[in-house]
């Protein structure tokens, strides 16, 4: 590289993220030394973003340095921990300093909004790929797992699924001409749904307000049937979705109506939450704000992991699997 | 991926580590859930190895499972720490099963060697990128730092520093004709010297023994002369290195006689530990097996931040700064 690695760590990282006093020693040694707090579990999370696979090539790169962060982010949301400390492993096929502070000022500005210390890591030359590790804490015996759901829980989803996907897709289709995304929807609806792609928010406070209340957790980044399919596995139950319940956002709905159930079904890099909740928290969960109760889990022999469950204009339930059948069923 | 993520981390990576009773949740979910120990601090550590950059393409699968845990291993005991738990994030140009069983040997044997539980990471499609983070733990303060030297402390290295070049040129010469390299040494010093590269040892036992005795430690991945001019610099001092005090191995000796020096002083990949040892605490140290004394760590003001001594046949000593012209009138 031109510029050396340690010369590199020192310019664009040191102090981007948070001051906290539990770093003992941050960048510039062997390792980090951290102070880790009593009666707490850690939680740890490691997620690799590469260019070409997780964002297209060309992204901004302030865009690239608050996703790579915030994708780790969901993870300790998820677990329903308080996030402390990053590590950022930085493969770079060349130096552009441009480019770095773009990056930095991304990643810094999410880290510091979530108290998080960038404690270390490495820089490589190769092609580009941004490995990011983050540590948070939990009461001890209260972070919270994919498995703890029981049929007769309520699943609740934090945000409007579907949003980032669709933004992805006005991203991809640079004219705007994309099957099904009217590119001549109001501009804010646009830039709000490309912003829900390059500038995800991760749901640190929901999770943390959510411990010992969701019986089981996930955070959606392959799409909201595939990830509940995991989150009801894991708890040994099926689970069904009350499509009419999918909260759709306004830009969602404006840009492309045709596809708005699909994108919320089966689009991916959300980063919401997804949890299950027993019967006796119901009310308290059901009184937060920005979740919206969307189905339940139930018994684990039916015949479909995630079924997809409509109100026709008679008044009549249909219930559907959520398999290419059943989801083309549902469609539009 | 032809395996799917997921079924791939459980064929390849589960309980492939050690299996820990502080682990409260492991692979599976959206982040591991870690007990720490209490009255210690945590050190935290992320190397990440590239194809062609870190290692020759074509490398065996094991040999790279192996470093790429043992360059972080060594980190770890660079800071006086026990390591306890790692990840993983392996980025692959496509699933090798046979590629994969071996990586994943390598990486467990060394894990469960060192009591490593596996507890997390990712999989990802891309360019061959293996980043490693090991979360290790020290009593509350005794982590060593580069920083802590002072004049008049003493250097010590563990092991035979330069044989990892050496087997590395080995590894890249194949047909035995590199410069310097004698492919007729005996077979067991030419296979001594890839194994050094292929299969580096972290050396944590050391480092675990010098809490309280070393004043400040780095390891040796980049050369004895660069990496002893960090420690010295961020300990604010300069280095005198006894040229002929240098631990030489006999497989280092018999391939390599006329680079062995350079090798030595120069050459990267040993993750060796360089540390320095105050007066009080030298007799205790050099005693330990394994440990050679090299020097000495003396005021900032001379000229170079890494001196070279060496004593002529006539008795006397004579010193030169390690930089190029310094470091060739030494070679040899």
């Amino acid at each position: 590289m031109a510029l050396g690695e340690f010369e590199l760590i020192d310019r664009f990282f040191r102090d981007r993220g948070a001051t906290r006093t539990d770093v003992v020693l941050g960048i510039g040694d062997d390792g980090a030394l951290l102070r880790p707090p009593s009666g707490a579990d850690l939680v740890a999370v490691s997620d690799t973003l590469v260019e070409g696979v997780h964002f297209p090539a060309g992204s901004p790169a302030e865009s690239i340095g608050h996703r790579s962060l915030a994708v780790n982010l969901s993870d300790i949301a998820a677990m329903g921990a308080t996030p402390r400390w990053a590590l950022l492993s930085l493969t770079l096929p060349r130096v552009e300093e441009a480019w770095l502070a773009g990056f930095a000022r991304g990643f810094g500005a999410l880290a510091r909004a979530h108290g998080v210390a960038l404690v270390g890591g490495d820089t490589t030359r190769g092609p580009m790929t941004i490995g990011v590790q983050v540590l948070g804490a939990v009461p001890a015996g209260d972070g919270l797992r994919r498995s703890g759901g029981r049929p007769g829980d309520a699943l609740f989803v934090t945000g409007t699924p579907g949003d980032a996907a669709a933004g992805l897709a006005l991203i991809m289709a640079a004219d705007g001409s994309a099957a099904g995304l009217r590119s001549d929807a109001p501009a804010d609806a646009l830039e709000a749904l490309r912003r829900r792609f390059l500038f995800p928010t991760p749901r640190i406070a929901e999770g943390e307000s959510l411990r010992g209340l969701a019986s089981a957790c996930i955070d959606i980044s392959d799409g909201l049937v595939g990830d509940l399919g995991k989150l009801a596995a894991a708890s040994a139950c099926a689970a069904v979705l009350d499509v009419d319940a999918l909260p759709r956002s306004a830009a969602l709905a404006a840009v492309t109506p045709e596809a708005a159930l699909r994108s919320m079904l089966d689009g991916g890099d959300d980063y919401e939450l997804l949890l299950a909740v027993p019967p006796a928290q119901v009310a308290r969960v059901a009184s937060m704000p920005g979740l919206t109760r969307i189905g339940e889990l139930r018994d684990a022999s039916t015949a479909a992991r995630v079924t997809l469950r409509r109100r026709a204009a008679d008044g009549t339930l249909s219930e559907t699997p959520a398999t290419g059948a059943g989801f083309d069923h549902f469609a539009g």
